[in-house]
């Protein structure tokens, strides 16, 4: 008898973030689920660990099918504790990071702590699938979610990638029907600009809001994920850890 | 007259660390210096912004050529209160992020504080430079930092290289005069391995504390940022910020 397969879950908006039980049900689909999320929404915290506080993991619930735990941490520390800590000595077949609420297109990668859990798993060998559903409120449907993420999962395991892989997995806000289908990506050239609103708190002190918007440089170029999805499709990056400007290298060679 | 230029400064060990004092130095003999350093230490801290919490920006000292302020926030939260706020109507000329106390060589660059600032700054447009000490004391030496910081901020400043441009630049823990010069490198192949250190508090609950190393897959790879960091030279790396795995999207495409 084959052995049972062992998926890895996590996410970044917190254990009971109703995109994290999105992603439990696609992993589900493939085999033992062992999930380890945030106890609170981690958005934005980038490939960020904890270094100076101390961590505390809590079970959440347990059956034979899945296991969760939640862990007072950032996505990434979530990561290492279940791939260096509780399943150490187990091979894990897959790790699915998400399912975030809100987009992870374009430069969103770099900021998100889906996509830095997703990458981080992708350390272990692991191949990796961070998904994220453009629609960022908390009662979303993830019906098309499920539905692209148990495709591409399926996929994954069948095939044999290349490793480190880590794929940036976004879904339009969309009806599954009117999803036209995956498209592999580019991830779009772009930069968030930000404003700062100044507010005043009642002892007259000043405080900020960071607010923002991603500037898209190409939003003509149809082999960029935020094309893809502007268009109806599921966009599917894949993304590298080696972060070497490697056509830089001569210029500073010449330069330095 | 030519205008004076404009230099930015941040990092990731707050606004009183001995190495944030030399980045400075290192600034000033280019220009007027506006600071912007995270209040409390931010080390690990990745690109991570901050979403759900207030800001507060504290004045800490101002003369004629360096101002700092104090930010509540992470480096990139620095970065883009520096970029987007403060200076949003003026043109800057070089951002110095550091001088880092320990190294971001590596697959360090992913989780550092120091270099998520130093890449947010080069979305900007601005050559950007992350300093890193390899020795992380509080009290460390900087006197190699600043030497070779200037000389790579002269000829960053004084060249048209490619933008966005992020240097990701590790001195090695030796007397100047005992470094061999400075060598453009490629991020060394390799991952963190980590170890949970279970403790228990007096209440009997157990705790953990995150720590780990990194471990080098190519130690002879004469290209790589920590053989040169080992061999007594200054590694400069010139980081990309489009995360694109290029080299999978073929494969992909026929997987998917």
């Amino acid at each position: 008898m084959m052995k049972e397969r062992v998926i890895f879950v996590t996410n970044d908006d917190g254990y009971s973030a109703k995109g994290f039980a999105a992603a439990i049900e696609v992993a589900r689909r493939f085999g033992k689920v062992i999930a380890v999320a945030p106890e609170v929404v981690q958005s934005g915290k980038s490939q960020a660990i904890t270094i100076y506080d101390m961590l505390r993991a809590r079970l959440i619930s347990q059956s034979e099918d899945v296991t969760i735990y939640a862990l007072n941490g950032t996505p990434v520390d979530c990561v290492k504790f279940a791939l260096d800590h509780l399943l150490a000595d187990q091979k894990v077949d897959l790790a699915i990071s998400g399912v975030n609420h809100g987009p992870n297109s374009g430069s969103n990668v770099l900021y998100s702590g889906t996509m830095g859990a997703a990458i981080e798993s992708s350390f272990y060998g692991i191949p990796s699938i961070g998904l994220s559903n453009l629609d960022d409120n908390s009662d979303a449907d993830f019906t098309a979610c499920i539905e692209y993420g148990v495709a591409i999962a399926q996929r994954v395991l069948e095939s044999d990638l290349p490793r480190p892989l880590a794929l940036n997995v976004n879904i339009p806000k969309l009806p599954t029907e009117q999803i036209k289908g995956i498209k592999v990506c580019r991830q779009t050239r772009g930069f968030w600009r930000d404003h700062f609103h100044k507010h005043t708190d009642p002892h007259g002190r000043d405080y900020y809001w960071l607010t923002g918007g991603f500037v898209n440089f190409e939003p003509e170029a149809e082999e960029s994920d935020e094309w893809a999805l502007a268009n109806g499709y599921v966009a599917v990056v894949p993304v590298q850890v080696d972060l070497t400007a490697y056509n830089q290298l001569d210029i500073l060679r010449r330069t330095l």
